[in-house]
């Protein structure tokens, strides 16, 4: 049976691990490297999906804790899938949740708490949580080897996730690549914690598959990706995605959490590992200077939250680096936030109108330096895919961050 | 010498003071009756120019009091004029500021201050603001037979507009309808002070036209409204258009702080004071049973801020009625906002998923909201400029009412 997803690969340089392709996906194709619009909550913050072929966008990725959370999967899945409920009509993707869950427990400066097996972790977590909800709620997250149970961050309310829960929510939600339930591990737990996380990922790994493989409807319309965990011990990954590799899932994910540094100086390493012929992406980098890395490195896609993020702050993306448009220099200045882009805002706006706009308060300011900084990038990732069709990789990279990066040691 | 702006009336009703016509500006056509999209600061707020097309905004009204204050008047001029600086094409008007200097002193639950004219004004105005600003600022303004002076509300500073002042403000904002400088007195203000006040923004009217027709360069450019005060006095408002009418103006205002029944019952019998060939704009007031009886009593335009502040807040217009996206009876409704629209909120999205947007707190939620609003009022007041020119205003009137008002009542 042919899977719903899958990769041609249209060239690969000799140089590096650096390739560009087509992800074929039941909601259209997505140009590989691509960078994938982060759609949490079936919505890019400030930026509506009308907008999105104007900035580029081929596809998204949403997030099953925060839709099961709200509006409830079931509502979404009423909606036609994520990609009909917020009117897109291009590929989807969901994330696990399993990152959102465990952050639960670091978000709020608390480690994740962890039960030993022998514990019943339901009866566990009701406790813990009780005892908690005096002071506050949906700081924690109690990890079984069964899944996991956390209070929800809106009202406290108890939830458990496991990788078969989190297959049916899913489903629920229809996107086009749903990722398997991982733990994902604090980027400070030692090696030893590590360890026992990844492993237990990797159980957890084998029973999203054979929940999604078992639910036949969903298996031919949706494939999954496995993901790769280590946190940031360059053995820990290579055994993860060793042991991925292994596993029939439809592409990979790399993820956890960790500082970029420590992910990108493996990335490679990695995805010789991975399997050639399917996808690989990289959650939650995605700045101009990490893709190069990445895409050096045998990545097809990445999601980031930075670009909207950074808009809603006036921070912008231009070829000369990053910068403020709060700046004073920009007061009166007429051009645009870059020469060099062709994003609407560019060709309508100037600095000096949309640093009025942050000044003033208004809500079009980050509206407008977040659709600029998503086109930037969705730009960046076609330049870079041209310049590995075109055998120039190498030499777009050097020009781009040399100018790119000058700016930032401004 | 032509005058920038000119209306040009095509059809007149015989039963009531509804017209429909064009008036005629630098930057283009306005098809009234028609609705004016709010732009205090120079964006409507949460919706960006690069909507308005798809709005059917045909023109927009910024305020010269916030513009001076930020960014102030000369980096709009920099930045092309209002229009050009906020990227839209089409006419703009600038309203003179005076409702918002004189509610400074209302908005914070106190009167605005009054000092005789023997005092001089500005030693006054510094002596209460040092008194003041031991405890809070931008709470003031003090007006003479002169002006007004007013502290900023960003950071107390002190300023000061005369007419003539206004004038220059104006013209460097460039809009291509600017208005008389007037004094804005309290709904709840009695008689003789009502009369005081509007014998002053009479004199100030005749101030402001001259300062305007003196500048060679801006008369040529920019037309001029007068604005007819009078509180909720027939008497007072019926004098105060008799007045107005023999000044030289392009077009007329109806402003001043009031409540809506006062001003709604008064309109056709100050319209009938003033110049058939001129336009008259209703300051601040543009729901839909409102349009129906100043376009009756022979109101050209309208502006109200009501559509995007409603949309913030999930309130939505339909041709059944207003209501709330976040009822509950939304969950999962996959219907539009209104299946009667055409605007491009109600061609892609639903009502549950705009309503998870709001429960989510995604801006998205009030951005698609006011988009929404605005173009069902746009398009109310292209149903009601066809109806005129159809000779069924009064049915397609009572036919619209009918449905919609019930809803309300419910």
């Amino acid at each position: 049976m042919k899977r719903p997803i899958s990769l041609e690969i249209l060239k690969e340089l000799p140089t590096s691990q650096a390739r560009a392709g087509v992800i074929h996906t039941p909601h259209g194709d997505i140009k590989t490297p691509a960078f994938i619009a982060v759609a949490t909550k079936a919505t890019t913050k400030g930026l509506g999906s009308f907008m999105y072929e104007d900035m580029g966008i081929q596809a998204v990725i949403a997030n099953a804790y925060h839709l099961y959370l709200t509006p409830g999967e079931k509502t979404v899945e009423k909606g036609g899938g994520v990609g009909k409920f917020m009117s897109f009509q291009g590929p989807t993707m969901t994330d696990s949740g399993g990152f959102q869950v465990f952050s639960l427990g670091e978000g709020f400066g608390k480690k994740v708490s962890k039960v030993s097996v022998e514990e019943k972790p339901r009866e566990a977590a009701i406790a813990v949580f009780d005892e908690d909800i005096a002071t506050s709620h949906g700081k924690l997250a109690i990890v079984d080897d069964e899944g996991v149970s956390f209070t929800s961050h809106h009202d406290g309310s108890l939830h458990r996730f496991t990788p078969e829960r989190s297959m049916e929510i899913q489903h629920a939600l229809g996107a086009d690549i749903i990722f398997a339930f991982d733990e994902c591990t604090s980027p400070t737990a030692d090696h030893a914690y590590q360890k026992e996380a990844m492993d237990r990922t990797h159980r957890w790994a084998k029973r999203s598959l054979a929940a999604h493989r078992q639910d036949i409807d969903a298996n031919a319309k949706q494939g999954i990706y496995g993901i790769i965990q280590g946190g940031r011990y360059p053995d820990l990954r290579i055994e993860s995605a060793h042991e991925l590799a292994d596993m029939d899932f439809d592409g990979y994910g790399i993820g956890g959490s960790f500082s970029k540094q420590d992910i990108l100086g493996i990335l490679e390493k990695v995805n010789t590992e991975l399997p050639k012929e399917k996808p690989r992406h990289l959650l939650g980098i995605g700045e101009p200077e990490d893709m190069f890395i990445g895409v050096a490195a045998g990545i097809d896609t990445f999601d980031c939250v930075l670009p909207t993020r950074n808009g809603r702050n006036a921070t912008v993306y231009t070829f000369g680096g990053k910068t403020s448009l709060e700046r004073a220099l920009n007061i009166d200045d007429q051009g645009p936030i870059d020469r060099e882009c062709d994003c609407f805002v560019c060709k309508r706006y100037s600095r000096s109108y949309i640093r009025h706009l942050f000044k003033s308060g208004e809500m079009l300011g980050g509206v407008l330096a977040s659709a600029h900084n998503m086109r930037f990038l969705t730009r960046l990732v076609e330049n870079i895919r041209q310049s590995i069709l075109d055998d120039s990789f190498e030499s777009y990279r050097d020009a781009f961050l040399s100018a790119y990066m000058r700016q930032q040691a401004k």
